[in-house]
């Protein structure tokens, strides 16, 4: 038995190790066009705000442990560039120029995903840098500690939010910009506006609503000529404004796509041919809430979905909940957290929607330390059912996130929420938890 | 219609005020037999943790708020000895030696608990002090004001463990002492440790094991003679071996009682009389995970019970779903959460239990600052339901525990709990929540 494996971040590794745990026997190929595999890609930020650190200490697990210690074969430099469903074969180019072909029983694509990059003059310049890889990560950082006095960053998601947060530890002033008008479109708009202001009372500009429309280069500036007039001048550009799946070769295969091109896949991770799995953030997953697909690429989900895929192939039968697109980052001193839909997610799901926002504390009454929490919640009208969750706050948010999304996972009405058990001491709360005060409100709209 | 509500604390009040906003018409009486309302008890030890700060700080609302504002009949210093379920009335004395009746149509017993008290020569002496009521803190808390070097807290509790803390930051040398081997014998013993070890080097010296024979006064000091030749002295002794329900006129009145002498209430929180209800400290309660009845006295039950009562008096009909014994404390550097059964707890409730106890860490993969996370974890081997969880740690504990008790709520297995889609970033821990980590791991055991 053959099980090759197209990428080796995330999904694949996982997916490689756990199956080599599970069948010692089992014949397992990682093909991978970078030279690196499993690192912590999320840490990529947190690494570029330290000047200290060694972009490499986010390098988890080295190829030569997956090699020699796993029995895995692991070829870096490997870019595949077609998939031969008939012959159960796939073909590509090593970096050297040399052609590849290897044999499959089942094949796992787990090619990620890369950043969009605008469709401008000038985005192709030196200094114009988007992060992804681990080597995006070390030409970034490189690029800074060469001296980087202003960046623009163009986009205001978490990404852009965490390069903002690294750039400004690291001295830099940061402007941020995007087409779009509203910051955090998902977001509750009274909840953006804290996040809003909390990066600019951190010190960097923004200027949403404004479209990029070229990059120039002048006397050793990078200027970004936007609309309306705005001209921002850098020495580093970063981008920012998404990711897209890499699901080209799975597209070229003539397997089913999902939301946003993701391959779509089922809940055993299958894509539309029964030996060909896919997982990470080229695939797609059903959405706990909704029920339908979606494409929420995150961390979590890749290294499950792996996992789900190294059991299936091995003779088990893993079949995945699904996702309920809960998400937190930090920016400043803000957490900031997301599970479920927000309302016009929820109206585009036919729900039928009520929203609260409530403003509560951290900690305890008068206990020393607390600070505000602001939780939005949304429940379906017709059906009584809690539909999502965001909170923003100092302290306690990213975690306070988590009991609301297995609330999702379990369809709970917002009633049933309401009653939930959760915990209570002055340093960690108030009485009644943040989370059921917003349930409680939220329960007299439905 | 007449609304007759005894003891004036979390529950009383939370269904005084509730009741009085459901119905304006409604004659609403609260019977109080001290002359406190409406404070957080919870937030005593941290209150006197900080010698700036004055006790009275912590009272939510005064009594005159409540018969001003909200038109409540309340009156403090009433202290009722009787309950005539025959003539729907009750009667006491006040705190001048008058006698009065009330009569009632619903009557709701929200009287409370109080520290158990050692039945050992020397429990009256002046300066051997517990605390549950604001007068009980406010003695305390003046006690300390005029100089205690050294305390003795027989108790190992959570209460024990945060007057430790308190004391502590007074600049008191803290002793605890008690009978019981086992620190904190709810948990896994691994976890325990870890608490003790965080109790000793925050400098209190930990006597386990030790019967308190008696307290003696000597040379103006207090004496503390324990089995074992253990001998402690101090200027203060706090006693928190527990509390016990203040069932006594339920029991008069020929009231079922639950666990621990609780008065027993079904999910209405009505007691065996239906126009008597119970709520707070007093009163019983379904347990999530086991079904059976239940004694857990905390604030957040208590509230919430207060109400479910308020609007089962005035037409409404809300079913309680019961607890799930979630509790968080925080002693010195450390976060200490639970949130449903042990294993000897499971045991005893009929369960098949296994149990993992892992390591874990509070941030991602090399983020600055992490710090371990220790999770226990119970799973029923023939159900495969989660049946509780434990967890230790700097940071995070205390927030995520949540997801575990809504899950407990759901009579989740350990394998849909260990689906959930929990949040992710580096700042705010693993890929794998500690909380999923615990759960794949028990998944096995299963």
């Amino acid at each position: 038995m053959k099980f090759v494996i197209i990428g080796g971040d995330a999904a694949g590794m996982s997916a490689a190790s756990r199956a080599k745990r599970n069948d010692g026997a089992l014949e397992v190929t990682v093909l991978e066009m970078t030279h690196d595999v499993s690192y912590s890609a999320c840490g990529m930020p947190y690494n570029i705000a330290d000047a200290s650190r060694d972009m490499d200490d986010l390098v988890v697990r080295g190829a030569e442990v997956f090699r020699e210690k796993q029995g895995i074969d692991l070829r870096t430099g490997h870019r595949v560039v077609k998939i031969d469903r008939d012959g159960r074969s796939v073909h590509g180019v090593t970096v050297d120029g040399a052609e590849f072909s290897v044999r499959y029983d089942s094949l796992l694509i787990a090619t990620g995903a890369s950043p969009v990059l605008p469709k401008i003059d000038g985005a192709d310049l030196p200094g114009v840098m988007a992060l992804k890889s681990l080597d995006d990560g070390r030409r970034l950082k490189a690029f800074i500690d060469a001296g980087v006095r202003k960046a623009v960053i163009i986009g205001m998601g978490y990404i852009a939010l965490e390069m903002c947060e690294a750039l400004h530890g690291r001295g830099v002033a940061v402007s941020l910009v995007k087409p779009r008008p509203a910051f955090l479109p998902w977001m509750h708009p009274g909840m953006a506006d804290l996040v809003s202001a909390e990066v600019e009372a951190g010190g960097a500009a923004m200027h949403p609503g404004h479209d990029i429309e070229r990059i120039d280069s002048e006397g050793g500036l990078l200027r970004v000529r936007c609309s309306g007039g705005l001209v921002l001048d850098a020495d580093l550009v970063v981008v920012a404004i998404g990711v897209k799946p890499n699901s080209g070769l799975a597209e070229d295969a003539g397997l089913s796509l999902g939301p946003a091109g993701a391959v779509a896949v089922d809940g055993l991770c299958r894509s539309s041919d029964p030996d060909i799995f896919s997982a990470g953030d080229c695939a797609d997953a059903f959405h706990v809430v909704t029920g339908g697909r979606t494409w929420i690429p995150l961390a979590l989900r890749a290294n499950r979905a792996g996992w789900a895929v190294a059991d299936n192939v091995t003779g088990g039968r893993v079949e995945l909940a699904g996702v309920a697109g809960t998400a937190v980052f930090k920016v400043f001193g803000l957490q900031i957290a997301r599970t479920g839909l927000g309302v016009r997610e929820a109206e585009e799901a036919g729900f039928d929607p009520a929203e609260v926002m409530i403003e509560s504390t951290s900690r305890g009454y008068r206990h020393p330390g607390g600070t505000p929490v602001h939780v939005q919640m949304v429940g379906d009208k017709r059906t009584g059912r809690l539909l999502g969750a965001q909170l923003v706050g100092k302290e306690s948010a990213a975690h306070r996130v988590n009991a609301a999304a297995v609330a999702l996972h379990q369809k709970m009405t917002v009633e049933a929420f309401s009653q939930c058990d959760l915990g209570y001491a002055p340093p960690f709360g108030p009485t009644w938890d943040p989370l059921l005060i917003a349930a409680n409100q939220l329960r007299k709209l439905l």
